[in-house]
């Protein structure tokens, strides 16, 4: 006795790939969808195929984009001679979130992981020591995810671009705030003390 | 400075309607599907559309078919002297899943909520008397939510069948299976008592 029609199913069954969406969840939504106006599930429908149609990666950071360049890339007023480095396009958001960076980015499009099999050479690293190699480089800022993989692909890149005349930075690594001390974990913490910073600079 | 690109940025509204998805979440659901196989997308899409192209209520139940009666309506096994009222198909699916029930449904679409504005005559209860009303029906089990709305509909519901030879029942309320007596609301512990039973019949 089959408790959906096929089409529902199908719904259901496509819904569920998406990442956090189990069983219980894909019905929910399935059934919302349903409920829709026609209309809407239609502009839904098209969003999402509009999005595989229109959008592609920027020829210079990588960045998603639907013209060559994104719009960071071809903005007049960025600082193009610091480069930060991010490994997906949701990084760049997060960082351009908080409007204090000013420079441009270098999207990697992955990040260094021997157990995925994921070598350098399947993200962009070459494109950016290019860059840096071209010159007008001051800084590059190495935002990668402070994890084991995130910390070996920045220090394949710190080795990288060591040979050219350019500051190479990461990020602070520290408590993050409205932490408690007390749930805080050991690395963390242990990075905290190791950065720590005078209070009054003499 | 727009953080999106216009089609991105669509996508990402458009999941913001459904429920239980956040900003957050559609984010992330859209850079999922940026990421997808074009042909997955496209079939997500279609999936979307299809349902609302082939799906309708069954002219018995008004449970969810693609043809004009639905699987179980349309099953000679199923005893339909017994009538099952439930407020949404989600929660024929539910209960088909215990697998314990062999009559038939009546699908509500809905439920009587003044604060919504909607009353008995906006929901599905007058082709349940119908049914009732022409004979051939034993037993009508309300099988509606347990909360204020849930037994305003149920009670009145029940008020409409009673002038009807037929026995009307209601879900057995009480302890969920698992469930710890000390966390239990006093509501649902006080109805656990009323409607305790026997170990040992005599």
């Amino acid at each position: 006795m089959k408790l959906y029609s096929d089409s529902f199913e199908k719904l259901i069954n496509e819904l569920s790939r998406l990442p956090g969406i189990g069983p219980k969840t894909a019905q929910r939504l399935a059934f919302f969808i349903l409920k829709m106006q026609k209309e809407e599930a239609e502009s839904l429908a098209f969003a999402i195929q509009e999005v595989k149609n229109k959008i592609h990666y920027c020829k210079v950071c990588n960045n998603l984009t639907e013209s060559d360049i994104c719009n960071i890339c071809s903005d007049q007023n960025r600082n193009k001679e610091i480069i930060c480095v991010v490994e997906e396009p949701n990084d760049l958001i997060a960082i351009e979130k908080t409007r204090g960076f000013r420079g441009v980015y270098h999207i990697l499009l992955g990040r260094i992981s021997p157990m995925d099999g994921l070598g350098p050479e399947d993200i962009k690293i070459d494109s950016l020591v290019g860059k840096v190699k071209k010159g007008g480089i001051r800084e590059v800022i190495l935002a990668i995810n402070p994890n084991v993989e995130g910390e070996a692909t920045a220090l394949y890149i710190a080795k990288q671009l060591k040979p050219f005349s350019v500051k190479i930075t990461r990020l602070a690594h520290g408590l993050p705030m409205g932490a408690d001390l007390e749930y805080a974990d050991e690395v963390t913490l242990t990075r905290a003390m190791e950065g720590r910073s005078e209070m009054f600079s003499t």
